[in-house]
């Protein structure tokens, strides 16, 4: 075992420069969610190369390379994602983006390209394997309902035993790695209310039903949500992005639309949030003659890391990164490896990306990210050691 | 006529250190609204004393004196009212009030005295009289549900064709006479919201219904009555003047109570208001989960000067103050005098009251409140004036 | 005098059917406010045709028409209004509007058409005239800032003693006419309000100064300057009749736009609204970290109909319709001659308009507008009857 | 070590009688939060009958008995509490409270009888002591600003290197003890906000500045300082626990009070709460014209026990309870052994107090609460497991 996971390691270092010039091919040559037809083919293209011979397809473009121990052993799924963003890069780089308009601003690029390294490293390694593993290229990460649903719709996850995703963070340094169970990202939902009033004209407000008023009434009333119905010590957000109504200064408009984000963690709070959104909107129209009708759509769910497999991950990792195994701080934003742990256990860890250069500490999807690609092999190389503890 | 006139305003003149007398005497001796015992009884006694034989009684401590002329014609009530304010009076004067906390801070004193003068007068040419004439003297204006409601409920109003009444006025400068038609004053009435949550440790909100939360939102939201159901060009008022709630500053209590008064001048719009406070109280108090009581109390209606009878009043009063008669400035203050002309044509009219002495300028209810004494002698003349126009 | 009347009456009624053409002929021929070119040399070329020799321009399509009588006296304008609205009319008449999307609906083909009759008229007996006339033709009375504002910064009132205009009036029946003193119409202003918080993520609130929020805050705060902050005995109307905020339903936008109108009569309740809109928007945006910018822009004043002017109106038009002259009632609606009555003396009166007929009773601005033709000659008939108190 | 430990535990099994007598003394003779004379010199007689020479007063009431070991090492205080409520006891059991409306409704009669347990059988092999120990016994634990703060002053932490507290607990089963690190309660602030207007007449608000209406908008906006300004994965709760305005349904009066309270866990959400409250307030009645004056006292700070301590407590009682020690649930409840953890690292623990019986299933504060009195020897227990780790 220890032979195997110094081997491995080994191996995904001899292939360092191939894993960086694939992420730089990928990042100039982005393309958006649920278009990703050059990228999946790269990908493809990449994977036989390597060997692997049946490549399997699985939504509109995402690809499983599967690999087969001769010994019998659980099924290990590894997921990269390979959508990028519509922001005009920025950067003064030769890699950068040769799309106009479009940049890998979210690291998925690297993500791809350390999935390619590694699956290279398991093709040579293949026939020690105690069991089977997957390289799962995932598209359209970025863009609700996002690339994994379709993936585990057309039975992806049928044969798996533990899934795990990884993301690079600009916001470590690199060289840590971050491990956390429980809730990591949070659901991320949408909602619309449209309120129905009665226009007329501005002079004359007893003559119509405000529609403006009431929304605004309704927006105000939100707030209790938080800070009144969910428990204090559950995390949720209800944020009205949009608020759009009338056309004329003067004239009192029919109706008003809102749209708007819901972040939970816990189911029993999401759905709180949700019907709470319904019986304010409605009830607050209904006490001034109004109507509302509002739309709840659940998007991503809430990214719950298994305990017992982010205890192997954090193991595993630990053995390369040691005292670097930090741990993880969760966030309200989404992530739609959540619905791969809805279905299999696993775990999402994030890998530091970022050095003393300020061109690797830009937030992620700003229009100058770029990271150092030193992650790229530390991605690699935690894959591999999470391996280790499964199918060597 | 004309020679009835101007001999009833000299009998009147000549009784002027009388009428002044008995006001100080009433202003020495204020009693509050229905506990005016001995007022009734000063009354009374000065009824008798001026020839009036049988004194009928209305309401608890209403009285009326009845004058018959020997020639047929129609049945004219002059109504003064005669409880005092439990304000403490802080005058300097050697007729201020002798009660503690009690006062005639509102000028009740001066219409009594006014109308015992011109009782006094008219027991004098009851002969002439075409007609009947009914002084009524009325406890309790200031405190709803008045003594006017239990006057006409006696059947003060049964045989009269017709009834005025007057106010000392201290915004206006004595010798002036306010008069006019349609609505003058406006229906008061009382409104009240039980707003039942679920009260709780303030730690952890989201075990409650916040009724103090829910009761803010209630407040801000009745707000819209005023400024977007009602017609802008018909004037209402909804205030609310007690909110209650809570014992402890860490504890959310279970409920809150909250009081106020409206203000309109039409029925429809009295109406409606009404039904938005219904409305609006209910519904928001259930969109959060809680649930509102609301009761609302009509109290004075608004009142309404007869057109026909108005300009009667107008054409009387202008034969003595000329060009000193005003048309009389509306206003959201309320006078039980209204109840009567709900049943009886009629008209209610100001009688300036103020001087150049700063003594006399104080607003109504004011702990100085005091006036010019001549406003008694106009208002006798001003009633001797509108009678000369029916009776005589 | 009164022969004149009598005559000049007559000769309006032998115009009638040229009136009605005239009429027709603008209603196929609409212009929109500030483009009325056609309409303009309409009317100039009618005004040479009954021989007025130098037509006079004053701002950029009206026109005034002037009549010198032999004999010293005033100058009196009046004033017809000719521009038309953006609406697609739906009328089934042989005389509906031949130009898409735009429509006389509001009644002004019918001001001009009866001034052009009575311009005739008068071109007749000019030499009988104690004084001078206008005949005073307007643009764009539909839209802010209107035309009359320019006309008179043109000088169009210089030598004017008084000036008098008329409305048809759908909502009265024809042979009525409406006339009051005092303010009838409603000054009309806008207001913009732009909260400028910071934008972010919808996941993330506390990074961001949530303009929405702060912006509904603001609409519901506005609500208080009605209901409490302006005597509840004079009107005014604060209407908020566009929100608009927002992109992305899950991203907090940077800015709020919010634009409204005013109503109001008087001047002092007008800078009253105004200051509150300003003290509370940005009030409440510095609540919250956020900053407001205020704009407010007078449009037409508030129309104050002369007490004199009008009750010499209400007289003349007495002579002719006798009982069917009634009160007008005051609208917060808002109309440009305004602004002659603020520099000069005046009126403005309505003329009834509808009859049985289902087709003449719409609402003014109604796609299928129409009126009785009768009300022209009641139009011409009430302007010469008030010249004949004047000029003859 | 191993056998001190197993000799502590057994002298106090021998114990367990008189600490459930001392415990039911205790709770027959409840007393209220700084009125505990009894309470304490019971505690002091036992003490000195337990053969502690110099009992240490601190505070009014607080009292410390000191054992100093015969070898070097470190000095651990151990807490206890001892005031009772303000709730009148309606169990049925012969050791209910003796006074009326007073009630050990939380336990702390329970942590004093295991703390005297404790102190007992310390004295017995106090010179096997390496270091010292304090029995800190300390009262109105239940009445900000707490006896803690007092005992502190007086210097009770002075040569304290480590402390430990606990809590029974009757939502955890008996034989149950929770332990965890970090922020466990929150801080308690209390605020107060005076809103003052101008007073008047409820028919005249355009002469008034309503304090109730700004109050109300208050505390809607207050809302926003949970649901926009805090961190949602930061717990924070501001609560609103009564508003108080107005004394007659028809005036508006002068002024609103408003107390509430204000939970948190981290020192930079408290502050930005409390400035948030102040921003708010303030600038929400200037928008309005009243003045806001907001007084804001830190109550108890947040809990946080210290990491290596409670690791310590950790190891320490699971050799007594294995698989029973649970991790603790934080709440949004407060505790003033914070003012000790701001000083001295330590840890605060729970000890599960419930049985199948439901008389011990009350939540604490309840006019029924009792536990399971093994929950004493639990207690005991612990804090003799935790002094093995430091002492023996």
């Amino acid at each position: 075992m220890e032979n195997t996971l110094l081997n491995t390691q080994e191996l995904l270092n001899d292939l360092k420069d191939e894993i960086i010039s694939n992420r730089r091919y990928l990042h100039q040559h982005p393309e958006l969610s649920f278009e990703e037809k050059e990228t999946s083919s790269f990908i493809e293209t990449k994977l036989i190369e390597y060997g692997f011979e049946q490549i399997e397809h699985y939504g509109k473009y995402g690809l499983v390379g599967r690999l087969k121990g001769n010994l019998p052993g659980p099924t290990v799924a590894l997921r990269a994602d390979f959508d990028a963003l519509p922001i005009q890069d920025q950067k003064d780089t030769p890699y950068k983006s040769k799309v106009d308009g479009k940049m890998h601003a979210c690291g998925h690029d690297g993500h791809t390209a350390a999935l390619l390294g590694v699956s290279k490293v398991l093709k040579q390694v293949e026939d020690q394997l105690k069991g089977n593993v997957l390289v799962l290229f995932q598209p359209a990460e970025e863009k609700p309902p996002g690339g994994a649903k379709f993936m585990i719709e057309d039975g992806v996850l049928d044969e798996v035993d533990v899934i795990f995703g990884a993301h690079l963070d600009t916001s470590s340094p690199v060289g840590t790695v971050s491990v956390g169970s429980g809730y990591q990202m949070a659901a991320a939902d949408h909602f619309k209310i449209e309120i129905k009033g009665q226009g007329g004209h501005g002079a004359y407000p007893h003559q119509t039903v405000d529609s403006i008023v009431i929304g605004t009434t309704v927006v105000n009333s939100l707030q209790q949500i938080v800070s009144r119905k969910v428990n204090p010590q559950q995390a949720a957000v209800v944020t009205v992005g949009t608020f759009h109504a009338g056309q004329a200064f003067n004239v009192i408009p029919d109706s008003v639309v809102i749209e708007g984000t819901v972040r939970t963690f816990e189911e029993d709070v999401q759905n709180l949030v949700e019907q709470e959104i319904h019986a304010i909107s409605t009830g607050i129209a209904q006490s001034f003659g109004a109507e509302a009708t509002v739309t709840y759509e659940k998007g991503y769910p809430s990214l719950y890391n298994h305990v017992n497999e982010t205890e192997i991950v954090r193991e595993a990792v630990s053995e390369i990164f040691g005292e670097n195994v930090r741990p993880m701080k969760s966030t309200m934003g989404a992530e739609d490896f959540a619905f791969y742990l809805k279905k299999t256990p696993g775990s999402f860890f994030k890998v530091g990306a970022r050095n003393q250069d300020p061109k690797t500490q830009f937030p992620h999807h700003h229009p100058s990210f770029d990271f150092d690609e030193e992650a790229l092999i530390n991605t690699g190389k935690s894959f591999l050691a999470i391996l280790n503890k499964y199918v060597f």
